[in-house]
């Protein structure tokens, strides 16, 4: 090797940071019989046939001479829901396999459960990496689950977007002049919003109702006992507005009760008006997971995070409608 | 090596693309000069002092000799906007490099442009990988950029939907016996829709409209001379009616006029109502770059292809709005 460059580690390392990776757990057997398992995103496969992956550990890890002693080890890719696993075998110390279900895997080297893919591996070939070794390891068994996998990128764990093989197009391409496309954030967030609530009122019948009942019967699903501009302040934001005459309309289903208190009307929902609601919510839940199958359970889940940043990130300061009080 | 297992090699492979991988261009110069390049996901950093990475090549590759004569490559971690150069430099045949703009590197290795990040690199080792040769290079330079990386998992192009290092909460936690909960993805549709719609109103300022009166013109203003009927085909999922009375309200701003035809009146949008609109556009789009940034680029774009996914799978059979006619 010629002269080595000096690179600022944290550059260098933010620079490699840009791959994005999977996250793996790897694990084997001490020579005194104890579990030993590292988190490592540095797995990739190298051949078919034979099969072979590979991985590299740091030559001053706790761990080497368990995996340079044993030649079986075991590789799991993680899934979405794996995240505290991950951090779990990320850190020095503690008994990382403390409450750690096991499945019997072909060798000695513990298997965990409730993984997107495992591959029980046997040391092929170890090589010289720097101030890591290479392992390279013949797969002799392998499984997989439908299970979302776990992403690394940047350093922060992440979900997968995927991208259907043909572009998703919604509609013609626009002419040039035309400024207001299908690609505006605003467009696809209000044509996504109103279509699953379209959805919803296919699948509610007649009992549908329109989308102020629908909004104030929310709230009061969540929490009732509101007065008018207790309830306003939850909605305000949507430009629907609780009025008396609206919740006439709900009183009127026998959804609502007013009650009058010293500080004047609050609104109480009605057992009938809670049944309501929960059906709304059951089919609600129904059709999130109608569009969950049709994306992917990964892409799903990737949507209601980045919907949930969006979210955070633009509050102009609601009040908590899930708040005790 | 003991005795290989026999696997499906098509199911082999689906279990190893489980685990998810940035896509690199790794390039080198022939021994005539030609440039060499080709897409790769086994990608990995090996170790930090010496700085060394390495992917693999199959040894049927004809690229092989390239690479085994050249001790000089590069590697281009490519950005999400780099899908088609990750397409072109996967196929066998045609002039990879025609068109292709590069920079000026430290060896003749082709180094290419607007990519995530870029190693060059000088190989350190080859070593044996079963039906792949591993490269392990010695990185004499890096770059890198803000651009968002492009993702690959289970044979799909992808992008990262990162998780912040804390969890996102919008809310206390709901008591257990609360079925609708923030996690509900109609919630966070309806909640990301009229807070952003909220933001915008905001940034109007007393240009706002009310919430029909926003979108009929946002109809108009990507197609005029329309019925309401045509109007109605074209907004009736969301709810809101063009009605005479709602479109005389854009009539009395002088945004919309009301022309007679055989078939009935017919609504085109005047210059003001067009000048109107196109600042709603500019405004939607600043919001936009503004949740962008707070989000991260590539977050963003994930968000906006699982909202158009989610759009395409549940469309009620819209009619296009863009249709040339």
């Amino acid at each position: 090797m010629t002269a080595q460059a000096s690179f600022d580690p944290q550059a260098f390392r933010a620079a490699l940071g840009t791959f994005t990776t999977g996250v793996t757990i790897i694990t084997t057997r001490a020579e005194d019989g104890s579990p030993i398992g590292i988190t490592a995103n540095s797995f990739n496969s190298v051949s078919l046939n034979p099969p072979l992956v590979l991985w590299s550990l740091a030559k001053n890890a706790r761990s080497l001479s368990a995996f340079s002693g044993n030649p079986h080890w075991n590789v799991h890719v993680l899934s979405a829901e794996q995240e505290s696993m991950s951090g779990r075998f990320a850190s020095q110390g503690g008994d990382k396999f403390a409450g750690v279900a096991l499945d019997e895997g072909i060798s000695d080297a513990p298997l965990l459960q409730d993984c997107t893919a495992r591959f029980q591996c046997r040391t092929a070939f170890s090589y010289e990496g720097g101030d890591h070794v290479i392992f390279v390891g013949e797969v002799r068994a392998y499984d997989r689950t439908d299970l979302p996998p776990l992403v690394y990128q940047g350093g922060q764990y992440a979900l997968a977007a995927r991208k259907p093989r043909s572009e998703v197009r919604l509609a013609a391409p626009p002419p040039p002049e035309c400024s207001y496309t299908e690609d505006l954030l605003g467009y696809l967030l209000g044509r996504a919003h109103y279509q699953t609530l379209y959805a919803l009122r296919g699948m509610l019948g007649g009992d549908a109702l329109d989308e102020t009942s629908f909004f104030l019967l929310s709230v009061l699903c969540i929490r009732d006992n509101l007065t008018l501009d207790e309830i306003n302040a939850f909605v305000g934001y949507t430009g629907i507005e609780a009025t008396q005459l609206a919740m006439k309309a709900l009183e009127d289903r026998c959804f609502v009760a007013c009650e009058m208190a010293s500080e004047g009307a609050r609104y109480v929902l009605t057992a009938h008006g809670r049944e309501a609601s929960l059906r709304q919510i059951a089919l609600a839940k129904a059709l999130e997971e109608d569009i969950a199958d049709k994306l992917g359970a990964g892409d799903a889940m990737a949507l209601k995070l980045l919907l949930k940043r969006l979210v955070a990130s633009t509050d102009p300061g609601l009040p908590d409608l899930w708040a005790p009080r």
